[in-house]
């Protein structure tokens, strides 16, 4: 393992953290609410110890799978701690372990939360805890990538499985040039959701907050209501922009570069996040509608097509209590915690992508039980998906409902009811945020005793990182000197 | 597809059942419950058709794997629907929705009851009841081998995946031979487990049903306690003997001819079927202990180990209602739900051997992913483990908790609360017998609407005929000719 470098690259992203403080420490510098001086505190502490780590810690050699593993588990741990240091010094939360939590969760773009009460918080903490889901996303799209492109085959092979179809090949061989798109296309859905927001007249600080949860698809709103606080015409925004969120980034450069916007429709993989978004918001509408819960058939189509897009990119906003809505609309986003937003963005859970190859695998495989000696191979988007990509995919299921069932055992060991216990681990490994019961979109996990939620915070992270990435790390072989 | 040859053997099959209706009918004989007349009619009907069948319908050609599919299939059907004509006529049931679940869930060995009140019921139907269980076992363990063995490569690529280890080579080839041999292990563990029930001094009667009911791994009781209604020396015996039906029965096998008792511990899942027992049943046993559930530590420990090995197993017995439980014990018998009993055992579930396989492979690929160059192949019981077997393993696991996810969806759409729906679903694919909450173990299934009776049948055959069986003849390719 070579220490000095990771810990070298390890200084340059916790200084970048340390920097985005710079924001809302301006930002109290106008408002006057008292914490000033907890951001200058953390801020200096952060780039402090950054700056160090990068300039004392001279690099050497490359970065090869094991350096990379390191370093990516550690930038989430390091943002996550640093990014905490606010909450600490501005005393927002009773412990630390709440404090990591809220950090860990804005980086990971969950937007589970432990605070009571949002809106009798200072502004810049609130604005902070945006700022870790902009970071936490931009992360997911661009360091992530970065830092794999110079990795051996053996962290290249988990990862390809991630980047199926025009990613691999068509997008411009140089990684590093294609995290710079990525960045790009980040910023501009960013800066064009806050340009609409404040068209429909909502306040620069609602605008960028919701816009930062939104393109993040993290969760954290500015209001105790979420987005049940804004009228009809931000919350269709915000369900447009979630889905595009949840849109695998690849397609919009292929689509602006390419200038051929048809490769949207000619992903399987969009193609299905769409199908599934209309029947599930169509199921929904119909049960609310039947069962008369809201007045017009616009807030029934709404308030479902918000929730759905909400749950099935990971975002966990909300603009009502689903806790409080039929059986079956919640059965139906249950299950849309586990399907997750698209391959390369910024949505988290199993991944759209993967259960499109998992769900056409298996059915090419009955058919081959029907033909014993047709030559059968599995194409995704027109491309033969490899046996080594396949395997990886369904290993993954396997892990992730693994990790699920066991951490759900351990949830009900706490005495917590089992519809808690269970959508509370499927929303923290599938960073949606909110599940149901206590953890509902009306309730929060402040309650949870500290080391759940050092638990969950592991589990954000395990979802994030999609399990191998942390798991390797805990093998002992991993450390042995070659 | 050979039409004739299908009608041909599935006539002697269901010859095999009516004829099984002769035990019943000479019981009623003797105890004057008055369904003498039901049993003669369904004897004459299902033999009538069954003999009709098998000779007017000349076969020929052989059972490839066309045939196999449908046959194993319609086998299940045909069996559940001629067993329940006894309900039909006997009026057991208020409809045939409830008559047909009743049937198909002791064919499925699964134990899952719209029974109200067991005792009030002839003791023939009861009697009834459990050979179906005991018929379903023999199934499962002979007739599925039986027919299989005649199948092309298509079906026994899937059908190997069931049988790793030794059943595939050391066991002898001739398959048919091996299902005699399964036969005689099956009635020798029948026969034993009857004798020291009896010795134990309960009832013929009842030694006869609980012991079909254990040794198909099955559930359903003669009393309306089940095994709670039962001394402690019975309770144990019937802990062990469910431990023993869940097992490989080629472990018999090998131990007896090859007079190796050690087979048993060589066998890795055999290792592992033993380690989650004594730690789920540990674990149990101490929450109970420390809540002061039970009065004495034999009380806390049997109860624990029995409820375990029954769910473990899939079996489905209970000595009290374990849904008053603390929630961690309930948690882990949601989880227990979906392992299952091992390979080549009358359990159901996922089967312990296939979780061993997916979990060591999982290990395998961090490992991989550390040493990228290295050559590492998966093996189990010191065999390498075919790519082909693997896939299907792990193909098997994503349909497993698709068709999982979707029947619970389609449960709350019932409106029928969140923990009845999942456990519901869950004990039926599973072939468990009863779940949590409103299915839970001193409830029933009788509740259901009529059509929600049959999806749960449906669920208990995917579960039993491991999905795919069913799943190919529902596609539009398996009906075409060639």
């Amino acid at each position: 393992m070579n220490y000095r470098l990771v810990l070298n690259i390890l200084g340059k992203l916790i200084t970048i953290v340390g920097l985005s403080m710079i924001a809302p420490l301006m930002w109290d510098l106008g408002q006057g609410e008292g914490v000033v001086l907890p951001f200058l505190y953390s801020l200096t502490i952060t780039v402090g110890i950054g700056v160090m780590l990068s300039i004392f810690v001279k690099p050497g050699g490359d970065v090869r799978y094991k350096e990379g593993f390191t370093l990516v588990a550690l930038a989430w741990l390091a943002a996550a701690f640093f990014g905490s240091l606010p909450y600490v010094f501005a005393n927002t939360f009773p412990s630390f372990a709440d404090a990591f939590f809220e950090s860990m969760s804005g980086f990971t773009t969950t937007g589970a939360s432990v605070m009571t009460d949002i809106e009798s918080n200072p502004k810049a903490i609130i604005l902070w805890r945006a700022i870790t889901h902009w970071l936490g996303g931009l992360g997911i799209l661009v360091l992530f990538i970065a830092i794999l492109s110079q990795l051996g085959i053996g962290a290249m092979r988990i990862f390809k499985a991630e980047v199926p179809g025009p990613t691999k090949e068509k997008i411009k061989p140089r990684i590093s040039e294609t995290a710079k798109i990525f960045l790009l296309i980040y910023t501009a859905l960013t800066i064009t959701q806050t340009g609409i927001l404040l068209l429909l007249g909502i306040s620069f600080f609602d605008a960028i907050v919701q816009t930062f949860a939104t393109v993040a698809t993290g969760g954290f709103s500015s209001r105790n209501e979420s987005i049940g606080a804004f009228g009809p015409a931000v919350q269709w925004t915000i369900t447009v922009f979630m889905f595009l969120a949840g849109t695998n980034f690849a397609l919009y450069y292929l689509a602006i570069l390419g200038k051929k916007p048809a490769v949207f429709w000619q992903n399987e993989e969009f193609r299905l996040y769409t199908y599934i978004t209309l029947a599930a918001g169509g199921i929904i509408s119909v049960v609310l509608w039947w069962t008369g819960y809201y007045e017009s058939g616009e807030e029934t189509l709404r308030t479902s097509l918000f929730q759905v897009v909400s749950i099935l990119t990971t975002t966990g906003f909300a603009t009502v209590d689903y806790d409080q809505w039929p059986l079956l609309t919640k059965g139906i986003i249950i299950m849309l915690m586990f399907v997750g937003g698209c391959v390369g963005s910024t949505g988290g859970g199993l991944k759209v992508g993967r259960l499109l190859i998992m769900s056409k695998q298996t059915l090419l495989e009955l058919n081959r039980a029907i033909h014993p000696r047709a030559y059968l191979s599995l194409k995704v988007n027109g491309r033969t998906v490899e046996q080594e990509v396949l395997a990886s995919i369904f290993q993954f299921f396997y892990l992730y409902i693994l990790v699920f069932m066991l951490a759900a055992i351990y949830m009900t060991g706490l005495g917590i009811d089992l519809i808690t216990s269970f959508s509370a681990v499927a929303a923290s490994i599938g960073n949606v945020g909110p599940g149901l019961g206590l953890v509902g979109p009306a309730e929060n996990f402040a309650f949870l005793p500290w080391h759940a939620k050092y638990v969950h915070s592991l589990l954000m992270l395990l979802g994030r990182l999609e399990i191998y990435t942390i798991l390797v790390l805990l093998l002992p072989g991993f450390w042995r000197r070659v």
